[in-house]
């Protein structure tokens, strides 16, 4: 009798998706996943959605042709401008960080008020608010453009991210005031932002419930699978494979980061850029 | 009888060579310009040195495509990753801004001892420290990888880059004393940087020159265009053109803060990333 194994493609801009994987590395361990880091083209969240879609394109694309029969967009902001050029191109299921996100804000909030935070071009798509507003939830929407350079550069518990977090959950929450919102739920819109969690929480004002879409998003991933199980599932370890655009050694020192454990097995790959 | 009217490309990641191009434009305002930012693929920074070749490659030869005559590497990043590379390729003349740093470092500083910022690739190539042992020079380097994102940010006069500053600049002179340098020159590293410059003054040592290696650029590119001149120069006002591999509006509004003056006529490029 056949047995199915999985191979999923999970798909960033960068290193932030490695959250998204470590959480579906946790719940389906018997998967095999290919990972694709666009790191010479990092950030996107700076740019047009133009040229966000044309580099979200051809990196599926190549997770794709090297097998992936699920793909998962774990990049919040590829998944807000290019979700739906990435699934019209897709030969395969396609799920990204938004709509499970928004799923998730709306079974934890009771005023369905939302509060959500990324970076520039997520926040300008308003993606998110969309999202939302098909799960009758209103959402604020705040760009922090400094806090994935705040990551990178490694300063998690530092006086200045705090302080940059408190400026910015300042403005958003003064926001939230004059509209005569009454939040409950702040959705962290961006990979990189589980990192900061003490120092946005620290910011958020109480009774505000700080959700992560990694954890959703491998939920909501496996989920899918299972029902679309024709044989039974492989019980043995999957593989593990990494892309990356720029270079590797960056990906493996800052990619332990996110994964939280050792990233081995890293190919370098030229998408054109 | 002919005249002479230059057509001189600049080249960089994105904005920050608009300072170079407005050094440029009040030294030879009859010349014409090709501008060229790679902005779909910015920040170059913190990226490899083969990636940011291959990017430098692409966007200087489409430069000499559109018929420059002369080029300007106007981003820190590609002259110290790339400048071999560029020249070895390149049919014209080719200047770069670490030269003409180095050169504006030697004839301002009195004890030889000179402190460089710049991005995380630019530091790690150590290219100003090359260019300055060249000279006669010893260069302390420091890495500074959040003032880019301040800058684009517009946090310009603001208390947290005040505190960004300050930090990266007590650990280059305290990095200093300890190896008994005595540096009376900074050469800010990166295009960006004269932006924060009140900042960086205010958190330097007294007694510390700040050089800014744009206006020396400019100057260093007319000399030696005049010295390479056949036949009397145009006097009439040059054209100017712009060019970007991302949005043109972003070119636009973020541009003219660095150009201090309107940008207009921008061609949006796809150099194939």
């Amino acid at each position: 009798m056949s047995v199915q194994r999985w191979k999923i493609g999970v798909f960033d801009s960068g290193f932030g998706g490695l959250t998204v994987l470590r959480a579906l590395l946790r719940r389906l361990p018997e998967a095999d996943y290919l990972y694709l880091g666009d790191t010479a083209r990092l950030p996107y969240g700076s740019k047009s959605r133009e040229t966000i879609v044309r580099y979200a394109l051809s990196s599926t694309r190549f997770l794709i042709d090297q097998g992936a029969d699920f793909l998962v967009i774990a990049c919040n902001t590829a998944s807000a401008l290019a979700f739906d050029a990435i699934r019209a191109a897709s030969p395969v299921p396609v799920l990204g960080v938004i709509e499970t996100g928004a799923d998730e804000a709306r079974r934890s909030s009771r005023t369905g008020d939302i509060l959500v935070i990324g970076t520039a071009a997520t926040i300008e798509s308003h993606a998110y608010a969309a999202a939302c507003r098909e799960r009758g939830l209103r959402a604020l929407e705040k760009a922090c453009p400094l806090l994935v350079p705040l990551v990178e550069e490694g300063w998690l518990d530092h006086p200045v991210t705090r302080e940059v977090v408190r400026i910015y959950m300042d403005e958003l929450l003064g926001q939230a005031r004059q509209s005569d919102s009454h939040p409950d739920v702040l959705v962290l819109g961006c990979t990189h932002y589980p990192l900061l969690r003490p120092a946005i929480e620290a910011a958020a004002a109480a009774g505000l419930r700080v959700l992560d879409s990694a954890e959703a998003t491998a939920a909501e991933a496996v989920r899918r699978l299972k029902s679309a199980e024709s044989a039974p599932r492989s019980v043995t370890p999957g593989q593990r494979r990494f892309f990356a655009t720029d270079s590797i050694a960056k990906f493996q020192s800052l990619g332990a980061r996110f994964l939280e454990s050792p990233v081995e097995d890293i190919v370098l790959v030229d998408l054109g850029g």
